[in-house]
């Protein structure tokens, strides 16, 4: 256990490096030349210009006025100030409702915290047991928690009543945040301006048809079963092989770019490049000239596949997006079954355009059945097994494994430094690799799972990524051993021993946990709003790349929230704080800081970097809520636990009520506010079309929805389309051009450079 | 153990109990006197008549051909020769679904059994582990099962294999089955005549308006929201109490009755009764007088009641029956979401006018999630702690604890036959009198959590009678000691041990459930067709209240299927043979007799005697499917407990697939066939409007529906409505005036005597 002391010296430490962060951050985004790494969202609005294009040289990339660096935390109240309405205008409804998860974590845990402290504090300060244990190291943390109060004393009366207060408590305060989330979602979806997927539902596992192609069959189909309200349709491209190709030209037409700015910069020489794998060997060619040629390759075969999906019948798959005359007509048809054969003519509500994932769009039933049944095996494995493969490499990776394996290398190895580069980093080397790695494949495993738009994927790769954290982060830090040893022993221990040994063992971890939410939270928030990586990327490609205006916008990297890895992290310390409330309430100010840091940061961050992907509305308020619901249950539980092992064994018993009414109240608020989220009510339709028609009564709907949901890879392409074709993303401020590109970056990741 | 012997006495026994019932069945079925007890669904029908009406007077009451006694069978293959199609017309579709899951049984279990007895029976049998063990008592029984395999021996591999096999094979046909009754289902309705139900939606929970009544209010809504859809309504009264008068009156008519008839055939001596409590005290009046004014004070507050009712604003609850021009409309309102707010105007499937629960329409949101809170909460401790007030009524009912509490009665317990009446009778009584009650009380529980019709009340009391058995029948069999207990056990050992302590039992308690099956399943189902209570009771009311002909018809009590108490019964037989089918496969072909006997049972019942009440076209099925998995997937559990105790531990592993691809296979069948049960396809309902409105261009749908959702306390009453009302009431088969009555009598128990 670590001492008071102990813990100062690493809130010293985090402090100062969270300071020095901060420091650096208030450096850098006042020096023009970084300027679109830590404004790009007021670029790609379009209000803000680049600096670089007046003034003296220097000024264009250093701020020389030496007033603005007093002022260097400046950056907080200006974070602070935007009204929330304006808010969402700015950075939309699922950016300003998500810091609101920092603000949930504020409003539950302050009360707690001060009440925890007032009360429960001098309770267990004036415990007395540690002092009476002599032979027992005990540090003054200790002093201040659970652990003080003797065996089988009264004075948990005061913990167990404390308890139900804050289970009260935040149930209420979610209760709340629910109600208002739902409505505020509710106000926004009414105020909403005309968008393609308010009319359109996507139809997904369109049965084939021996007469008809599937164009013709939906067309039918929809004539039959909707008759007033069908308007039209838009087939589905399996463009997936275009997509690639079009990847792989831009990757060419940057290297291009590369080499021709080497050359400009350096007519002396022109320069080369070898053409095998990476440029690493083959024959030494001209550069421009062979990228010349392979682009103009590119191009060919991309006209080539790109007449052939168009013409190809075998190219559409069974799946369309098909819209109505009405709003009505298409919740209607998002929210009933059309056929007897509950596999086929799917509907749902379409997504936005871009926030659709083309390539999940024709998985049929039973292939998709037997996809999530495969990777919830798999995701159960990869929680409970992930150790297996990397202390295997880790095995292998130590000196006398690689002399084994690959004896010819033993000289090498066997200099000094190599062997301990060797021993020192590899171990830990493949662990970190599989961490960083672990949130793409936790969104494989989603993508491979048949969801169809971006933000759901996100979703449900956050619900993974929450169980992990849960069982390898939480459970793992409390428990010693690998996950796969803890499922051992809660197999083969009563199911109450569990809890019990979970319970009593969380005393002793505060310390650890306390200085856990000093680096990953406290540090790792301050290196968020640096933004090291986007930094560096950006000047080197503005350094190789970029030529124009428009290069230097397109090598701006703003990013976006990753909901899949930031939000699982947040229910952590939500479920760290449910856990210490009662048992080391010292560990709450730790949270406390955690969550108001955080809360101004990503506030900043949503106002003047990030950029949106989708917009779904919230829609992922529900499993938020969920989450921090199973928090509580499980830490009520551990608490049952802990309460058990302090000779309170009969007490334990009115805790049960605990979980109970948790999870009556989880039913509660999922039959009161979850359709709000999960369906459009026919009332609220009603109105929007009724108002639409009286203010627009020539609107030709046909024309603005005919290419509303078409593959990205066909935007801007041959195939230009008229831009009418998506109000929300033809928003005056955001240039069509590039907003399509982002777009198509997201299916064909760019790898760039 | 019992041994063989102790098997083939009980055997003897109860298929002789049987025997006698079959054979005091075909005596008094023949009887004509009986034949309203054994018949009533064909005089419901109208076409059989009173046999009583000609002849001698003797053949009026007494069958004396006594041929028709030599095939005392032949009631069987008459039960089994009407074919599906035809039954389903004669007795309903809900009917005829009931009775498949029998035939699912069979097509479960014999395949099992045939494989068990070829394959595992000489396996075990030549095991020869139970010769070796001298000292302990073993029965040629165990000899046939798994307890004659030695621990740790290869022959395990044999029960491994098959497991999977019968696992695959139940699976199979499940999913087999629930295609077929998913079709037939489809089928049914799509060939359904007109009803009110199609065109209908219930809606619940409407708002209160300051400005408009009810009725105005809903009618709003739906002609804003429904436009061209919308076509009428019918409110709901609060009648609880006039239907409460209505029954009163009844009973008083039926008093009434009987005195004239007893002053008829004595006319000597008018009858007189006691004013005061059930006759016994009180002054004694002319029994005629004093009914007939009784009744007409009855009939005046009926009458102000009646007034009352449909004229007071406050007697509208807040709930209402929907009609739609077409079923395709009213499809859509009940699949879809009306308001923002999804705790007011909830909408779903109007049930069929007979099927509505008219007490639970009107219960808004909160108040239904704390009434299933508190339900949940109730039928936990109903199943895990209902011994302890038997118990404490058992330790009452001793001699001491009445000498104790009430030390005047001690004289009269003192006398010897009392004492022994008390000592022998009095303890399984309390017992008894709650399992009698058992079925009752569940269904009072499942009317409290609020559901709103009868098929569904009866579905949700089925789900609550399952667990009971399955944790007080089938485990308190298998482990000693209150559920309790059990559940005691389960928290306090590790979640294997539980599996092993359960599974390892399993093969000692063979026979005790051998023996169970021939009690309850050969000689209770044999003891059903006897209709012992009705017979009795028809026999009653035809000698003191039955005037008239149509007297006679109402003192007929057909019953009905009684899916709360019956399907989970069946239920716990499909566990049993999932549970035994590895492990004692002489145990099967018990299993097998009963699902074959129940089957040409139940089919002669539904033939001839049951009235259905309700028509839900089979929506229990998912309940049905999804409760043999239930069993299946404890088998399985239990079975991997079973083997970690004999030496098998890593094989185990082997089976730990098992459970995993059963759940999946319940997920894959509720997306795959659920939505069939619970939704009705827009598809379906557009072709049923086209067909309609090409053969009946000039139908007025809305004279139809205007009167057909109303309480049954207003039907043939002063406000007598035109018949057209309910067509499917209406049948040309069924007198509607004894239809109306037999509606009401649900609602309003009449005890009549």
């Amino acid at each position: 256990m670590a001492s008071l002391q102990d813990i100062s010296l690493s809130a010293t430490i985090n402090i100062l490096s969270a300071f020095a962060f901060l420091v650096a951050f208030a450096m850098f985004r006042l020096q023009p030349m970084n300027d679109r790494v830590y404004f790009p969202k007021w670029y790609l609005k379009g209000i803000r210009g680049s600096p670089t294009r007046s003034g003296l040289l220097v000024s264009k990339f250093v701020n020389l006025d030496f007033r603005t660096y007093i002022r260097f935390l400046n950056w907080m109240p200006a974070a602070l100030r935007m009204p929330e309405p304006e808010l969402i205008d700015h950075a939309g409804f699922d950016s300003a409702v998500y810091i609101r998860i920092y603000l949930l974590g504020l409003k539950i845990i302050v009360p707690v915290t001060i009440l925890s402290l007032v009360v429960l504090v001098p309770v267990n300060w004036t415990g007395k047991t540690l002092e009476k244990v002599k032979d027992l190291a005990f540090s003054d943390i200790d002093k201040l928690s659970i652990s003080n109060i003797p065996v089988g004393s009264e004075r948990f009366l005061a913990h167990i009543v404390m308890s139900y207060v804050f289970s009260f408590w935040t149930c209420y305060v979610l209760y709340k945040e629910y109600k208002t989330v739902a409505t505020m979602r509710l106000r926004f979806l009414a105020s909403e301006r005309r968008r393609p997927d308010q009319f359109s539902v996507l139809v997904r596992n369109v049965p084939p048809d021996p007469d008809e192609s599937v164009s013709e069959h939906i067309e039918h189909f929809f004539c039959v079963n909707h008759p007033d309200h069908y308007l039209t349709h838009q087939v589905v491209y399996n463009a997936n092989n275009l997509a690639n190709i079009v990847a792989k030209k831009k990757k060419l037409q940057n290297w291009h770019v590369y080499y021709q700015n080497k050359y400009e910069r350096n007519p002396t020489r022109k320069p080369t490049t070898k053409t095998g794998f990476m440029g690493l060997w083959g024959n030494r060619v001209d550069a421009i000239d062979y990228y010349d040629a392979e682009i103009a390759k590119l191009t060919e075969e991309e006209e080539a596949e790109r007449a052939r999906v168009t013409s190809d019948v075998k190219a559409v798959v069974p799946a369309a997006f098909v819209s109505f005359k009405t709003r009505w007509a298409a919740a209607v048809c998002a929210q009933t079954q059309q056929s007897s054969n509950p596999t086929i003519w799917l509907t749902e509500w379409a997504p936005e355009p871009r926030d659709v994932y083309w390539e999940n769009l024709a998985i049929p039933y039973v292939e998709l059945s037997i996809r999530r049944l495969l990777m919830s095996v798999g995701l159960f494995f990869l929680i409970f097994f992930f150790m297996i493969p990397i202390a295997f490499v880790q095995s292998l990776a130590n000196i006398e494994g690689i002399e084994k394996v690959l004896p010819f290398l033993k000289p090498i190895i066997e200099k000094k430094a190599v062997k301990s580069l060797i021993q020192g980093f590899l171990p830990g080397l493949a662990l970190k690799i599989f961490l960083v790695l672990l949130p793409n494949i936790l969104m494989l495993m989603s993508k491979i799972e048949g969801y169809t738009s971006l933000s759901f994927l996100d979703r449900r790769s956050a619900a993974k990524y929450y169980l992990f954290i849960l069982v390898n982060v939480f459970l793992g830090s409390i428990v010693t051993g690998t996950a796969f040893q803890q499922l051992q022993k809660f197999i083969d221990q009563p199911s109450t021993e569990f809890t019990k040994t979970v319970g009593s063992t969380i005393p002793m971890k505060a310390t650890f946990f306390i200085t856990y939410i000093m680096v990953d939270g406290w540090s790792g928030i301050a290196a968020e709003i640096l933004r090291l990586v986007p930094l560096v990327m950006f000047h080197l490609k503005n350094t190789f790349l970029v030529k124009t205006e428009q290069d230097r916008e397109q090598a701006m990297d703003p990013g976006s929230l990753n909901f899949a890895t930031s939000e699982p992290r947040i229910q952590f310390y939500f479920m760290l704080g449910h856990v210490y409330s009662v048992v080391t309430p010292i560990l709450l100010p730790f949270i406390v800081v955690f969550f108001a840091f955080s809360f101004v940061v990503f506030r900043h961050q949503i106002i003047n970097v990030y950029n949106q992907q989708y917009e779904s509305g919230a829609a992922f308020w529900p499993d938020v809520h969920r989450r921090i619901e199973t928090g509580l249950i499980i830490s009520q539980l551990l608490w049952m636990g802990l309460l058990s092992t302090r000779g309170a064994d009969k007490s334990t018993l009115v805790l049960i009520a605990q979980p109970v009414l948790t999870i009556w109240f989880h039913f509660f608020c999922k039959g009161r506010f979850e359709s709000a989220f999960v369906k459009f009510p026919l009332q609220d339709a009603m109105v929007k079309d009724t108002l639409e028609r009286a203010t627009e009564p020539n609107l030709n709907l046909k024309v603005y929805l005919q290419d509303a949901y078409i593959h990205p890879v066909f935007k801007g392409g041959e195939i230009e389309r008229p831009t009418v074709v998506n109000e929300e993303e033809n928003n005056p401020l955001v240039p069509t051009k590039r907003t399509s590109r982002r777009n198509s970056g997201r299916y064909s990741p760019d790898a760039s450079f």
